[in-house]
């Protein structure tokens, strides 16, 4: 089992194909594509994906980025230092050991990469459990799609996981989590929590980023739902 | 100071321009080129570098592999494991690791790229000091050339010089062990060293890796060529 790559609103069919091939060229296979610009297939891509062709044909369609990575466990949205909002930032080669520690105790995960030229939006980063950050000169920062698809890719192939505590738990789909959040959100807005609405999207990101980084197991999401339904039973 | 990037006989004008712009992302600048297919300056490689087109605008321009790396102490080849010819073979972490020693004691260095398809020829291969060869899935193991440059750019962009002994001195510069290589090539000729002519290229091949692999420093190349002077006036 190897990481999805999840390519959000790419742009250039081009840029789509050449990630396919460093997939291929560090071994990767799972490609998902999130409201591609240009329609889905795309004939560039195809062309440009050369012989690994397999990976475009392969490729999954999702029309919003939760759905892409509902079934995983651990995401990393890659992005710049500056937009890591409140999540961990790490650089590949430790975000790659962590991956493989996860992997090994049968979590799902993904890696999300934005647009060419806008990256990832705030509301899609959040949706990670943390920031991966390549270094690169402070000059010439912008990196290519496909560039990015190769650092990792290579830093995934390179890794090993990380000395892991087997008493872990393996954490929760990113579909529980979500539901979780859902009906907390609900559960505050009917007690009117958020008395000044302009901060709700402030207060709300720091309550999800929080819960994120717990990495809550499927037992913990269980008692969570129940402790939102006893409260708000209560308020109601 | 950085590593100089030597593109030798690269084909397309747009890998050469995707080049300068992963060396800008890491930032390296020393871009020379040996005999470019399409002939030099190439729009091509302009429009692809973007604003990286310093790089393209300040390349250097040359006939031979030889003259493009001579005045460099420490070279290293990108190819796979299996043309490596006696060289010493590093991963792109190491190789970096060693250069930055190297760089840090007034060497300066340089990375050759063979051409897209056919990559590096043996001839060029053993100007070379180490091989350096980029891991990759088995089945799909060719790496475009601006992903070559964006792998082993991320590491120079990562790499800590290696702890070294300051003892070192300098290994001398490529023009002088080709001048070395060229006056005992030329002693052994004149004493009909090659008993069996269609064994000399490999048996000179060894010769000049061993030789490489010493780092001779100036002072023992001047000793070296005083060597080869006595010897072949006394055979003469």
């Amino acid at each position: 089992m190897t990481p999805s790559i999840i390519l959000v609103r790419p742009q250039m069919g081009e840029n789509i194909g050449a990630a396919a091939r460093a997939m291929a060229n560090f071994g990767l296979a799972d490609m998902r594509l999130v409201a591609p610009r240009d329609g889905w297939p795309n004939p560039k891509a195809s062309d440009m994906a050369g012989r690994a062709l397999n990976i475009i044909d392969d490729a999954q369609l999702f029309d919003t980025t939760s759905a892409a990575l509902a079934e995983c466990s651990f995401v990393l949205a890659t992005t710049s230092r500056e937009r890591a909002m409140n999540l961990p930032v790490l650089e590949p080669r430790a975000a790659m050991a962590e991956m493989r520690a996860r992997m090994a105790r049968g979590e799902k995960c993904a890696i999300l990469f934005g647009p060419e030229r806008t990256g990832l939006e705030n509301e899609e980063v959040i949706l990670a459990d943390a920031v991966v950050t390549i270094p690169v000169a402070p000059e010439y920062p912008s990196l290519n799609l496909a560039q990015a698809v190769v650092i990792l890719g290579y830093e995934w192939l390179l890794s090993t996981a990380q000395q892991t505590e087997n008493t872990v738990e393996p954490a929760a789909e990113k579909q529980m989590l979500e539901g979780l959040f859902g009906h907390l959100e609900q559960a505050l807005d009917s007690v009117n929590f958020w008395r000044i609405p302009e901060k709700k999207e402030v207060m709300w990101r720091n309550i999800r980023a929080g819960l994120t980084r717990a990495g809550l197991t499927h037992q913990e999401i269980a008692t969570w739902r129940g402790i939102v339904k006893a409260l708000s039973s209560r308020a109601a």
